[in-house]
């Protein structure tokens, strides 16, 4: 059952109930499956027969010419079947999921899938399509969100699914090396054996490979925890686009010796080489983990517990994320998922993870009573049943489901500096006024990451015309970040100048150009078509 | 006093006592300022008069020669003195501190030292030398020990000393912006204050910048606990050497928009441009801070207390150091500093912070326990006032001290595999037998990071070529970096290759070349000389 509490003594009942349960593992549905914009977005990219292409929206993510590779060839073929006997397909059938993404919303038309084995193999087939100037889609686990995944054309395929080997795993340092296209699960459930986790958790962790993670900077639940992949990556194994392998495959926590090559590569979106193997530091598993869910009467109350809690909870503190009144009332309404506290303004899912659950759980009660006492927090539960710990945080990865149920959704992933991020919200729902059906904030607050979600009756090209300028425009004012963790990839290449300076977008169109001169690695994606025009 | 435990009766009693109080500030006076190696390196280095000039150490050490970069004439000088009247100093008695290493170890010979104090006058003066073809070091608090923060001939100086305003700190957020100039202790008082501390902490606090300690991707004490730079560093702004401004001075701590581009200026040791600004994560000021001093049997026992360590102290643990039974000898024989405990071949300092005193207390009891009665450690002792754990820290921090006074002293700095970084200290002992007087191991076991010293009677170049390439090829074998935190600058620029391919080094070039394409900035630095002649 849920603890409830309402007042210091209550609370103090709730807390000798304490749980020590583990929180669930990370839905295994991604939301984006059933996520309906995708499809509209896909038309709109691909199709473009929409009408609302004229909006400047809609031009900068509209779907790109092809430039002037090569085509495949026979020759080509029998090349890659030499190479990789019997991983060189090319029935339609079997190449076409690897054409699309997860989300359905954006489809090539690519005629061949490569699946490597080896390091030695990725260099081959690079080596040979720079030759021949033909184009290549990289392509991990295929479950990125901005369409970075798929060709756009006709780019061959090249799959990390087959190198999926680990390497070496230190016990001492908690040091994994492995192959690119190992799974993160596959990945979670060998360390767990041997007492470590990965520092990075997706709920796609099903599908998605550590090669694509790195690639694309994934963010996930535990960075509030372990830190960006730009410091848990210790080395990477990368293979340029004229096939040499750039071996910085380090398994060593410091090395000054000139510079640190493989953060290029980190976040890059495979448009500067394939990553095929990777290093990085992994933390010992927690022995003890606790969920906990607090209302609140205003958002600086929010923010204001959140400092406490950083104070109080300190080095066991591994989740501070919120939802609003809005998602909740979608929560109660389209998925009938009850309220599990008083009516509040504001919720907050509170993680805390370390080695004593003792000491954890005590940590968490001197925290609770002086929130409570302090009327900083209204009301609050603490899960005591892994069953009911994984109840409170579907209340808040259970909210993108519910917006699927209440119309056409415009999705946002941005972040700010903490104390701007629901303004945002509040800014656009008075800016949109009646024209928007709901618009809600929830994220993850210890990262500044606001997922800005508005719905609508049905697609609305004039809705969005009021939203897409604002919501960037506004974003750059406070200089945030107009994609947080998903990337830029085919769809958001174009509103880069958001969130970048131009220097800095010409460096990194020169750094593309130093290492890719001819464009062959996943052309179309990350970098803005105004710089391949110059 | 120091209380000492050599059974569990013992250390239980020594444990009531644990004592919660701070460790010491870093010492304010660094080992290098008394190395006796140092005048001879540089004179190797500068004079060049050494007989042991033909060893292929001192080959690679060896100065390099002028490249035709322009002389400062007397127009130059009269547009320095336009754009930072006042600021513009060629007094050659006060320009002289800046030719010369905190070592003393390297001297160059500018006659300009340029003291900008904002972006934008950095950004005059480079895009003015790189039209006249000058070349600029750039120099922070010139702690630097390899020979990077100082001019190699005459580079005008580039001072960021008086760049030292706080721009912003984010309380909730733990995010600091500020000039590059600031010096790292100012930092650390400032957040006390105000309740947070720097992710890093240096023995040259008290004189290193930060913008230097992004430079060189410094490492620290911290580096166990709070990660590397790559991850703690969330934006720079920087000065090309063409003069144009790179903001990337991002607040926030995702941000997936195009490549990483500030990953690139982090250690590369102010070779491809000037860092003006940062912005970086500060995490909480611990509550509670706890130091023991334990002896083990063997390296093998110490790993293992390092394994049992990072698992019942978990997410408190914030240093593991050790030293071996030869460096306490030299404690003993040259400082008069007696062993705190009975004599061991290898003792560990252990420090633990965090957010409850009393938690991190019995954490600290339930290990020393497991630990003592497993027989993973013999003996033990834990301070129970600010002067005893500054004693106990000492024991860790003098070593460098000590050598000084055993002979003349060869020192290396690397990283291996932790299971690793004790059979280089022991293999070189057997390597050279009674030619040397001490071989010594002490360093970050936590980060498998060994400072390897080695005495000998006086220089000794047959000794020195004994050392050298077996140092750096034992470490190249088993994949580890030959400057764990310190980088390459002047002195080691050359041993690249002993941690780094080809094609990553050459790849390097490329990268320098591409922004820096007169190679203008701190020139003969960090890239190995055959790179330039090509």
């Amino acid at each position: 059952m849920l603890r409830v509490f309402q007042s210091p003594p209550r609370l103090r009942t709730a807390l000798r109930h304490l749980s020590r349960a583990r929180p669930p593992a990370a839905d295994p549905q991604p939301w984006f499956l059933t996520n309906p914009q995708s499809g509209a977005l896909s038309r709109q990219l691909h199709v473009g027969a929409d009408g609302s292409r004229s909006s400047p929206a809609a031009a900068a993510a509209a779907a790109p010419q092809r430039l002037p590779f090569s085509r495949v060839t026979v020759e080509d073929l029998a090349f890659f079947r030499r190479t990789l006997p019997g991983r060189t397909i090319t029935d339609p059938d079997l190449v076409q999921s690897s054409n699309e993404d997860w989300l359905k919303s954006v489809r090539g038309s690519s005629e061949v899938l490569l699946r490597p084995q080896t390091t030695q193999e990725v260099s081959q087939i690079l080596s040979y399509c720079n030759s021949r100037n033909l184009a290549v889609n990289p392509q991990g686990g295929n479950t990125g969100l901005v369409g970075g995944s798929v060709p756009v054309h006709d780019e061959i395929i090249l799959s990390t699914s087959l190198m999926n080997n680990i390497l070496s795993f230190d016990n001492i340092s908690g040091i994994l090396t492995c192959q690119a296209g190992c799974v993160l699960e596959n990945l979670t459930l060998y360390l767990e054996e041997r007492e470590h986790i990965m520092p990075l958790d997706l709920g796609a962790k099903g599908s998605c490979q550590v090669g694509g993670n790195v690639a694309t900077n994934a963010g996930g639940l535990r960075l509030l925890r372990y830190g960006s992949l730009h410091g848990t990556v210790l080395g990477l194994e990368v293979v340029l686009a004229d096939g040499q392998v750039l071996d910085c495959l380090s398994t060593l926590r410091k090395d000054n010796t000139g510079y640190d090559l493989k953060q290029l590569f980190i976040g890059s979106e495979g448009t500067l080489g394939v990553i095929t193997a990777v290093s990085i530091l992994c933390p010992r598993k927690p022995k003890s983990v606790n969920v906990v869910f607090l209302g609140c009467k205003t958002f600086d109350q929010l923010l204001k517990t959140f400092q406490l809690c950083k104070g109080m909870l300190g080095e066991i503190l591994s989740a501070f994320e919120f939802l609003d009144s809005e998602c909740m009332r979608l929560l109660n309404t389209h998925l009938k998922l009850p309220n599990p506290i008083s009516d509040c303004p504001f919720y907050i899912v509170i993680e805390t993870s370390g080695s004593d659950s003792n000491h954890d759980s005590q940590k968490l009660h001197n925290f609770l009573e002086e929130a409570m006492t302090s009327l900083l927090v209204t009301d609050g539960t603490v899960a005591t049943e892994v069953s009911k710990v994984k109840a409170l945080w579907s209340m808040r990865e259970r909210v993108t489901e519910a917006l699927t149920h209440d119309g056409f959704t415009y999705k946002y992933d941005v972040s700010l500096p903490v104390e701007r991020i629901y303004q945002l919200v509040t800014d656009m729902r008075r800016h949109l006024g009646k024209r928007a059906r709901s618009v809600v904030g929830y994220g993850h607050v210890g990262d500044g990451n606001l997922h800005l979600n508005i719905t609508s009756a049905a697609k609305d090209p004039a809705l969005l015309a009021s939203i897409e300028p604002f919501v960037y425009e506004w974003t750059a004012r406070f200089h945030g970040s107009i994609s947080a963790e998903h990337g830029l990839g085919l769809k958001k290449r174009n509103y880069i100048y958001y969130s970048k300076s131009r220097p800095a977008v010409a460096l990194m169109g020169n750094i593309k150009t130093l290492l890719d001169p001819k464009g062959i690695l996943n052309p179309y994606k990350t970098l803005p078509d105004d710089l391949r025009r110059t």
